[in-house]
């Protein structure tokens, strides 16, 4: 997106010294502007490259005198950091959500409603029955099932894919390549060696607000929902297994995954490449340290977990720190053998 | 799907007790149900359920007796819990292979041919002298490259990617997302410090009933074939490396990694995030703990292998034990030491 | 592609003794030779198989003396395995490059700019102000954001996802189903327990000669960019967070993760399933095992790192074989204690 800057110091009821029908697309680094940029000047430190940015345009506190002649425009408001900080959140805002309209081609059963100002991207599928809100941006490539519920405002981007029957919440975010709905992993061995699958025919619920990583899946309950409570954050290449729940404000890193049956309580922080077994239940408040092993149900709230399985941080620590310096340990037991 | 519950009826040779033409379009628990869906009573603790519950129909046994109004219909039945576990097979097969026909726009190149009964969705891509069999689903969105072959009764998620030469056995099921047959990683490293690309030239074969999970990758051989051998269930974010061969009825959890050239034998379970190098030999009936590294090869059929570097279930148990109180250890030989 | 037999000579300036117009279109194991493919002989182990071989061709050495009558068709050289690895790379560069032209469907908005001799396969999409360089292939429904900028013969493969701002250099590979550029995970916690999401406004930069596996997620940076050096390999399923830099010649093998900030050095060698830390430095020329974690900075290069929490592979060793006895340690242990 582009604007002039007029439009950007409308936003931020600032000041321009310089051309204010030139364009800005991006935010930049003071150190590192190019045309086109935006930047701003809010630590002393950073002084000296406000005389040398390509930056189209550089925000500056009302108190910046220059002492050198300036190649760049400014926009003057009370608190340059400040200033930048609504610029992040209103550009990021408004490239997310000014997309609007159809593109083609893009399929949409004709059984399935859309509520107004969304977008539908080209290669986009919608499948029978569904229930689509207001504002609800749907990228380019992606899949949407049949009987699928999205709330208002949420963005799916390309070429996620959100399997039929799921339910997702007002303001989601899907990230590309997520798979949303998928069938759960459950086989039934049989005498002969082979296996029987289980059907898996529930669905995945997605309340508000939550955020789902890149080529993360959440696959569906066996009957009844897997559920990703109200504000939930889930990073890239997390596996959620069926019927599992997380909890509300639960954060999840990179790369972990969650057995199936397990509940994982609200506003739990789980690390990176972290494993979670299944049927267990995690307490609110938890942390789960990076590439941690949790086999069991933590009762506690507030624990902090850690290790290749999963023990209490301190407990851990101490033993490691040992392990580190097993064969001191070892040569101090022959040296007493010896003495024997 | 919708069924009346005079439809429903007849799968299950069952007598209704209501309106016939009532529809069901979902399976719920009884204490969850909602309009439009049907449930079971089989157990005894959940009986009181059945007089509030707002599902369309409930499956019981011949011999209930209600001792309350009912604002559910009835299908009675010899066994209510076998008569919905037929119902919940007979629902998803139909769910997953009801679906027929071409979706517009698609594209799959004249070279190409198709058996009958099948679906091809919006936006599927069929590459040149490909051969695909009777009743294949191709959902939206899939790509199947150059000369790939599908067996019949094959079903292809949506998004999922088969490369060029890949051979899909009959009755496989490939789950969203999942890459097969992509360029496995094989770099010559030269002198200069870069990398030369070893061309990967193979392909990947699947043989029948073979399962393969959301977002999971399968790369191609470097020359001969990725072969994943019959009745084989693979979960999602798995990785199998180039000229890996997975023997038949083996079932790997999710986020496993395989390096290349190794085999693993006839029903193995791997369990979830567990690593295996390349190069080595797993016997029969190998089982592989959750997180487990496997890092030599195993010839003994039935071992169970756990633990960080993957050894004898029953020794690392053992030995971690004994980790969990190493500060315990380190204190009992100061105690010695201080003794001399 | 199919190659007549004069075709493939002309290539390897060899010598036909058979049909030369007879096709072939695959490169075979001389032992599993099948119609249509072509194979080689190199090793006196394998004599017998090209009298039996049903490969359409073989490739010989020009001192190759029949001793009995043969099926196949012979192409003289001077050395086979020569002849054969020249025939894997000219077919390997052919198949990838050969492709050119527009499918149907296809998208691609009016102000973006592609060069000649390239590929856009159906489905695929380009968003606004894009520049796409010459002899760019970019398969069928991959996805390009807006403002992406590729350099000469870089290939994307199916389904594969580059995000808005991406810039990706010449002779690159994007393998299917990989995300460039998508969001980073960055949250904000509030007093009350829910996050507020920290805008993501940088982008991705892959160098010349990068190489991105099947499903692996390149986060965008916060601000600036997020880095992947010329020719860095990376594998399947591997996750790089936001302003990471991976540095020249930098291989990481598939399931590794990679957190915010971390900076890998050239010339570095990081195994399958490792993880690493956010906001840490790692060395030039460093060595990380398979399923390592690195939670520190690195500063000598040449490190060879191993380990559930990484350190020094020889100290990881010493401390491991006694982990695997420590049951022995503490046995030895009791009997000292009951000698007292």
């Amino acid at each position: 997106m582009e604007f002039t800057l007029a439009q950007v110091a409308a936003i931020l009821q600032g000041k321009i010294e310089g051309n204010e029908n030139q364009k800005v697309s991006r935010l930049d680094k003071i150190q590192e502007g190019k045309s086109g940029g935006i930047s701003f000047l809010a630590n002393e430190k950073y002084v000296s490259y406000i005389y040398e940015t390509e930056a189209t345009a550089v925000i500056v506190s009302n108190d910046f005198v220059p002492t050198r002649p300036l190649k760049t425009n400014l926009i003057r408001v009370e608190d340059a950091y400040t200033g930048f900080t609504i610029l992040l959140e209103a550009y990021s805002q408004l490239s997310k959500t000014s997309i609007q309209g159809v593109e083609h081609p893009s399929y949409m059963d004709a059984s399935s409603q859309m509520g107004g100002n969304g977008y539908r991207g080209a290669f986009s599928y919608i499948g029978k029955n569904c229930k689509i809100g207001t504002g609800v941006k749907i990228h380019p490539q992606v899949y949407i099932g049949d009987r699928v519920v999205i709330g208002d405002n949420t963005i799916i981007y390309p070429g996620a894919i959100i399997c039929a029957d799921s339910q997702i919440g007002q303001y989601c975010e899907i990230n590309p390549g997520a798979v949303i709905g998928a069938d759960g992993f459950g086989f039934a061995p049989q005498p002969d060696g082979t296996y029987k699958t289980i059907p898996q025919l529930g669905n995945v619920v997605l309340e508000d607000y939550v955020r789902i990583g890149s080529n993360t899946t959440v696959d569906c309950a066996t009957l009844g929902s897997t559920i990703i409570r109200k504000g939930a954050k889930i990073d890239n290449q997390v596996q959620i297994a069926h019927n599992v729940i997380v909890g509300e404000n639960t954060v999840i890193a990179s790369q972990t995954g969650v057995s199936g049956s397990t509940e994982i309580g609200k506003n739990c922080v789980i690390g990176g490449k972290a494993g979670i077994v299944g049927h267990i239940k995690i307490a609110d408040h938890t942390t789960v340290g990076a590439n941690t092993g949790v086999s069991k149900t933590i009762k506690k709230s507030g624990e902090i977990l850690f290790g290749y399985i999963g023990f209490d941080m301190k407990d851990f620590l101490k033993s490691y720190s040992i392990f580190k310096n097993l064969d001191g340990l070892e040569n101090r037991l022959k040296e007493l053998e010896k003495k024997k």
